[in-house]
């Protein structure tokens, strides 16, 4: 493996999952949460072998990568509009080999019918910017700014372009705040994805759920699964047995 | 106090709250459930003094006799399809003398602005049937199953109804099955009612919430509150402490 060039404040970071994937970040712009983690786990569970799939706003790209460790996907095409993030994401892809499975494109999730064609996907999924953007903020072109706060993209954008590249059937992933929830049911529906999986993640028991996981379905028909509540931490304050297996740290009992 | 005249099958429950209110049930139609005793609990959080109520499908009347001791509401009207019911329900309203307070009208949820006109409620309640009906059901004239099923109201007849006799910024409170959730949220959105509160009911930590609490606000603005878990049973099958408050059994803390 040749060796690779790190642009100033990047790092690599090892996923410490069972094929070793690694991942280069840099961490002024933004790093990999639990959000992403969580995103590519719950996607995992029902995204078929061979299927194609479009992650929007990639990032780093660290869904993919995760997603080539969790499922037999066949191709999995990560878009990123930022020139320096998607160009970031295309050296871990190459850093792991994953340049047959992975590739990372250039350019703005609304346009992505026009760039990958209509009903191409059998999934997709985005953990997107969780802010809404009231106006106001400061260091709008900062890399920053636009993975956090929707100033390039948006929850309808997403959706909406979702449902064009997705096939009859195909799944959309999300992750999101709970106060958006009502807003993604919403939409969904209202562009033919109906809600068909919902889990919430919650800090701990007793604690108030602050990211919710949804699976939506191209034309699907109106029933929602609910899943059982994800802790995060137990009541001791350390990582529960699940996230430990969703982090790859321990082996599916 | 007159003596309560019962008819055959029923009986006469203590609710064992402060107030010492006591309600007469039918086992042969149907008996409360925790859902109604949640249902009183969650509206009672944001119910204004001297707000005018109505619960729609109030079936034996618990939900305005739970009003009555856990609000300071105003008038609190129960309607209600089904004869034999609402004169249980009104039996139940003068056994607990709470005729100042608590009417009971017979009649059909669907044409509740025809009844009570327009904008007239602060408040609107509602512990529906729910099961959807697909049709092929049996003994579609039994009250229980007229208790369970969509027969003859459903989700979007009572939110369209809701909306019309709510006053501007009037809150609609449901409980129902997580499965709705995304029927709930678009439904109320488009009927101009938005939700605003979500608490999810679970039988007990790990396990998947069984129920929804629901709280939407008439013309009210996009921005979904998630309140913390509510679990019926601590992990050694127990009532928890929040259920044994919610029955009146504990005083708050």
């Amino acid at each position: 493996m040749p060796e690779t060039k790190l642009n100033s404040y990047e790092r690599i970071d090892d996923l410490q999952t069972p094929n070793g994937y690694r991942l280069i970040q840099n961490p002024e712009w933004f790093c990999f949460g639990v959000d992403a983690v969580l995103l590519a786990d719950f996607a995992a569970h029902t995204i078929k072998p061979n299927s194609h799939i479009l992650d929007m706003c990639t990032g780093n790209g660290i869904i993919p990568i995760l997603l080539c460790e969790k499922t037999k996907a066949e191709k999995i095409t990560g878009i990123e509009i930022q020139q320096k993030v998607a160009e970031m994401a295309q050296r871990s892809v190459l850093l792991n080999d994953l340049e047959g499975r992975v590739s990372v494109v250039l350019g703005d999730l609304n346009d992505a019918d026009g760039i990958f064609g209509k009903s191409v996907f059998d999934a997709v999924c985005c953990n997107p910017p969780y802010k809404e953007n009231h106006g106001g903020l400061k260091n709008q072109n900062d890399e920053m700014t636009i993975a956090r706060h929707e100033i390039l993209c948006n929850l309808e954008g997403i959706i909406k372009s979702a449902e064009r590249v997705l096939k009859p059937s195909g799944k959309l992933y999300l992750i999101h705040r709970p106060e958006r929830l009502a807003d993604i049911f919403c939409i969904m529906r209202e562009h033919k994805i109906e809600p068909k999986r919902l889990r919430m993640v919650h800090p701990a028991p007793e604690k108030t759920a602050t990211m919710v996981l949804v699976e939506g379905a191209k034309h699907g028909r109106p029933k929602l699964f609910l899943e059982p509540p994800l802790y995060v931490h137990d009541a001791d304050g350390n990582y529960t047995d699940e996230i430990e297996r969703i982090y790859g740290r321990k082996s599916n009992e």
